[in-house]
C-alpha cells in the first residue's frame, strides 16, 4: 500500500504462542499461510507482517510499538520489556477497557509511560475488528498528549481509503470514551430488553453521553467537549449501543426481570468471552461514591444497582426527579 | 396532573374541521370521547383538552400558542392569525422540518414572530408521537432566544415523569437540529440497504452530526456546540437512523441500487405521508453550491447526489479524500 511506503519493510508482530490442534505452532502457521487462522481466518495479513512468539526479538530495533492485547496482560508485558526497547521508541494502545480504581482510572496509555518511559497515543473509535477486516468503511481517532507530529506519524500509519483516522490532542478523554460507553451500553441493553422503542433507548445513550463527557472532565480537567463528537466517542458509543456484547447480555438480563445473573448469561452466551460493562459500571460507582459524586450521575449509578440487582431492570429510565447540575462541582457550566 | 396546576383549567385545540365516514364531525367526536379517534387512535387526551373548529375563537384570549401542524399550513394560518391574537402572547413550535431556501433556511419560529409579533420558542426531541402517546420515557429540548423565564414556563408546561425536558438558550440550532437530522437519516439507509454494518453506520452519523454542526453555526455564529449533545441533537438523531421513514426509504432505494425513485418508493411505502430527507436534501445543496461551501460538506453533498441519480448509492462513504477543513470558512476550528 502506498501509503506506508515510509515505514520498514517489516513488521514484527509478537504472538502468544498457542500449538493448534494440528500440532502446529500458530505464529509459523501465521508465517506460512499469511494469515491467523485462529482469531482472524479468512483474512490476509498484510505481506510484510512476520509473526514472532519471542517478545523481547518482536520488539529489538522497533521504534513505533502498537499495543493490542487484553488489557490484564498489561502489566507483566510492560514488566519484561522494561529496558528491552529503544529510548526514542514511541508507542501507541489500540486496548479498549482499562481498570477504573477508586482512586480514578488507571489508563493503559498511562501504564505504559510509566513503566517504559515513553510517550504512548491511544486508538479508539468505532472499530468492530471483523468488519475492519474486510475493508467496509470506518474512523478512528488518535488521542495524543503533546506531540502533535508523532500522533500524525500514526494516522499517516494507519489510515486508508476505508479508514479515516483523525487526531486529537486528549489522550484521557479518548481513552476513557472507550472504556465508559460500555456501561451506557448495558443500559441501551436494559431499554431493548423491555422494549420501550427508539426514543427511549436515544434518550439514554444521550443521558449516557453526557454523563461519560462530565465524568471524564471531573477527572481530568483537560478533557474537551469536542472529543465527544469524535469517532471515540459518540460513534463508538453507537456501534457499541446497536450490536456489541454488552447490550446483547443487557437485553437479555432485562427480558429475565433481573432473575438470572450476568455471570450466566455470560457463560451461555459469551462462549468465554467477558462482559467489560458490569465490571466498569462497578468500578466507576466506586469511583462515584469515594467522591461523592453519586448524584451526579444517576444513569451510571443506576445501570451498577440493576447490575447487582438493587434495582429491577425498569429502573434505568427512573431517576428524573434527580437531574443532575454539574455546575455545583466544575464550578462552571461547562459540563452540559 | 400536579405539574400544571398553574395553568387554565381549559385548553382549546384548533382542529381542520374534518367528516368522519361515520357522517360525525371530528372536533365533536373528540369533545365526546376525549379521544382524537383518527390521528392518534387509542390515547385518551387530558380531559381539560377542547376541539375547537374554529381557528379564531381556539386562539381567543390564550397567552401561550402551541404549534404543530404541518409546515407547509404555517404560512397560511399565520396570516389568518394576524390580529387575532393577545398581544402578550407567547408561541412555541413543535413544527419539525423548516424550508431551507437559497439565501438561508427560514424557520418557523422566526416565521411566527415576523408575523405575529411575538416571541416564539421551539420545543424538538427524539420523540417519536406513538411511544410518547404511551407514555415510554424520552426527553426533549426547548429553545428560545432571550427570555429564559419563559423558557421555562414551557419547560413546566410539558415536563412529566416520563418526558423529561430542559431548555437551552439557542433557538435557531435547536430547529436546525430538527430538519437537518433527515438528510443524515437518508444517509444512514443507503448504509443499511447495501449491508455495510455498524462501524460504517456509526460513522455516518458522526460525519452527519458534525455537518449539522458545522452548517449550523455557518448560517447562524450564534448556534452552540452543547445544543448537538441535547435530545434536539444526537438523540433525535439516534432515533431517527434507526427508525423513521427517511432511513427506511432510503434503504430501499440502495436495495434497489437506486433503480427505483424516491418517489415511485415513497408512493409505495408511505401512505401518503411525505419525505422530508430527499427534499431538505436538495435545499441544503442549494444552499451549499450558492455559498460555495459543497467541498465543506461532503455527506450532504453526497446524499443529494444519491438521491437524483448522478452518484450510486455505495458513494456514501467514497469521499474520504476531501476531508474538510471548516476553518478556512469560519476563521476557527470551533467547528469540529
Amino acid at each position: 500500500m502506498s501509503y506506508h511506503c515510509v515505514y520498514a519493510d517489516e513488521v514484527r508482530m509478537w504472538v502468544f504462542e498457542e500449538v493448534l490442534p494440528t500440532g502446529e505452532k500458530l505464529s509459523e502457521v501465521i508465517n506460512k499461510t499469511n494469515e491467523n487462522i485462529k482469531y482472524l481466518p479468512g483474512i490476509k495479513l498484510g505481506k510484510n507482517v512476520v509473526a514472532d512468539p519471542d517478545l523481547e526479538n518482536a520488539v529489538r530495533d522497533a521504534n513505533m510499538l502498537v499495543f493490542v492485547t487484553p488489557h490484564q496482560f498489561m502489566e507483566g508485558i510492560c514488566r519484561r520489556l522494561v529496558g528491552k526497547i529503544r529510548d526514542d521508541a514511541e508507542a501507541i494502545s489500540l486496548i479498549k477497557g482499562m481498570e477504573v480504581k477508586k482512586e480514578g482510572p488507571c489508563m493503559i496509555s498511562a501504564l505504559i509511560s510509566e513503566q517504559l518511559g515513553i510517550n504512548s497515543c491511544v486508538l479508539m473509535g468505532a472499530n468492530i475488528a471483523n468488519e475492519i477486516a474486510v475493508e467496509k468503511f470506518s474512523e478512528a481517532t488518535v488521542g495524543y498528549r503533546k506531540d502533535k507530529e508523532i500522533a500524525e506519524k500514526w494516522v499517516q500509519l494507519f489510515n486508508t481509503s476505508y479508514f479515516m483516522v483523525s487526531a486529537v490532542q486528549d489522550v484521557e478523554g479518548v481513552e476513557l470514551c472507550g472504556t465508559l460507553k460500555n456501561v451506557v451500553a448495558i443500559g441501551a441493553g436494559f431499554v431493548d430488553g423491555l422494549e420501550m422503542g427508539n426514543n427511549t433507548k436515544a434518550a439514554i445513550m444521550r443521558i449516557g453521553l453526557r454523563e461519560m463527557k462530565a465524568f471524564s472532565k471531573l477527572l481530568f480537567p483537560s478533557v474537551k467537549d469536542s472529543t465527544f463528537f469524535e469517532s471515540c466517542g459518540v460513534a463508538d458509543l453507537i456501534t457499541t449501543c446497536l450490536g456489541g456484547r454488552n447490550r446483547k447480555c443487557a437485553e437479555a438480563f432485562a427480558r429475565n426481570g433481573g432473575k438470572r445473573s450476568f455471570d450466566e448469561l455470560e457463560a451461555e452466551m459469551l462462549q468465554g468471552q467477558k462482559l467489560q460493562g458490569v465490571s466498569t459500571a462497578k468500578e466507576v460507582y466506586e469511583v462515584l461514591n469515594h467522591r461523592g459524586w453519586l448524584e451526579l450521575f444517576p444513569l451510571f449509578s443506576t445501570v451498577h444497582k440493576i447490575c447487582i440487582g438493587q434495582l429491577p431492570p425498569s429502573a434505568i429510565v427512573e431517576y428524573s426527579e434527580h437531574k443532575p447540575n454539574y455546575s455545583i462541582v466544575g464550578g462552571s457550566a461547562q459540563f452540559f
